[in-house]
């Protein structure tokens, strides 16, 4: 007998980091009984970040309900978070999921629905401060699990994400298998994946490349929080 | 002045796995001046493994030349290494490429467009033993170089590969700003990504799923390799 349908749901939105998303895709559309919904507001083709374009995606409005959520981030997902019917989508899934997940500033989406309050979570490190906002607490590590929510750090850190779900969902053999099976046996050139580890000098250029976003981004994450009754 | 457009062809093709793309496809396509093509033989929608549509591919055909070429893999690769107009169009690109790339059983497709005739190769590791068929000396790198063939292994290898072309086109600095922007700090919470580290049992059930497909996928290679002239 196959195992019965486990359904994910990936909320996307327009713009998305898409490693945020296709890293954990790959490993947990390979769950036995998965049966996986790309999904997102409007259906049909969306456009993430660098120009790729996804085909087909499903409408979160017809999805009933799933066993995980997930939503990923991008330096876009403040700019989702105000965007209501898609958060509302969020929170409808959300509340009857069995877990509750993201990857990068996708927590950042969550919060906006009303999901981490009171909650320990990880985010990309330079977007981190901005949970406090939705009453949740920024927590450093790359993969952080309080009750049914887990959520991952920055970008690659969906992998490690994927692996620690696959260990929960279906068992640590599972999660040995696929990642003998997507040869996961990292070996990044550099050690500069941390701002504790990157070299003085990078960490200032890319906070300098990121300083005339960030006023906008904060003012949509502290707009998006005051639409929860919150600030 | 901005730089000079640096065009980066991602050759798709029909069941591709898609983190082999994507993974790259997230750090190449923020090098300054990129251009990325996600480009398929037919153009237009393309379905990858697990079902994932990628929309609004150009056809190969359309692209006059590149700077820089990458394959990516799949259980499917040898399958799309028979399909003659694909590996034409692969050898066109990779003829004039200052950079021939791939990731996973990606060199299978470039052994069989005939740009490996006598090159070191990296690959998934259930798949290396192949590459000779091409002319090619398997390698078990994570990332292999040489030459303007710059190669990865099994999927999750394509990020370290990418970093590593990081490096080599656009200097160290931009590979180190990019990991700490993706958060490049792997942690997994598992040991199984080699068949050196996995768990016998692991490693033997993993080599006991693949088996049934592999004498198929083995006599696609060796014809591929026939219509090369060798074998």
């Amino acid at each position: 007998m196959s195992p019965p349908p486990f359904h994910i749901v990936f909320a996307l939105f327009p713009g998305l980091t898409h490693l945020d998303f296709t890293g954990p895709h790959a490993f947990l559309s390979r769950i036995p009984g998965a049966q996986v919904h790309v999904a997102s507001l409007e259906g049909g083709e969306l456009e993430a970040e660098g120009g790729l374009v996804f085909g087909r995606t499903e409408r979160l409005a017809d999805i009933p309900a799933c066993d995980l959520l997930c939503v990923p981030g991008g330096v876009d997902a403040t700019a989702a978070a105000l965007v209501a019917p898609y958060v509302a989508e969020v929170r409808r899934l959300g509340l009857s999921a069995r877990y509750v997940t993201s990857v990068c500033t996708g927590s950042l989406i969550l919060g906006a629905a009303g999901l981490l309050e009171g909650r320990r979570a990880a985010c990309h490190w330079a977007w981190r401060h901005l949970l406090p906002l939705f009453g949740a607490t920024p927590d450093p590590g790359r993969v952080v699990r309080d009750g049914n929510v887990i959520t991952g750090g920055g970008v690659t850190a969906g992998i490690d994400f994927a692996l620690t779900v696959l260990a929960e969902v279906g068992g640590e053999d599972l999660a040995k298998t696929l990642q003998l099976g997507l040869e996961y046996a990292p070996a990044p050139p550099f050690d500069s994946g941390r701002p504790e580890t990157a070299p003085a000098a990078i960490l200032e250029a890319y906070k300098t490349r990121m300083a005339p976003m960030m006023p906008r981004r904060e003012a949509e994450a502290r707009e998006a929080a005051a639409r929860l009754g919150r600030g």
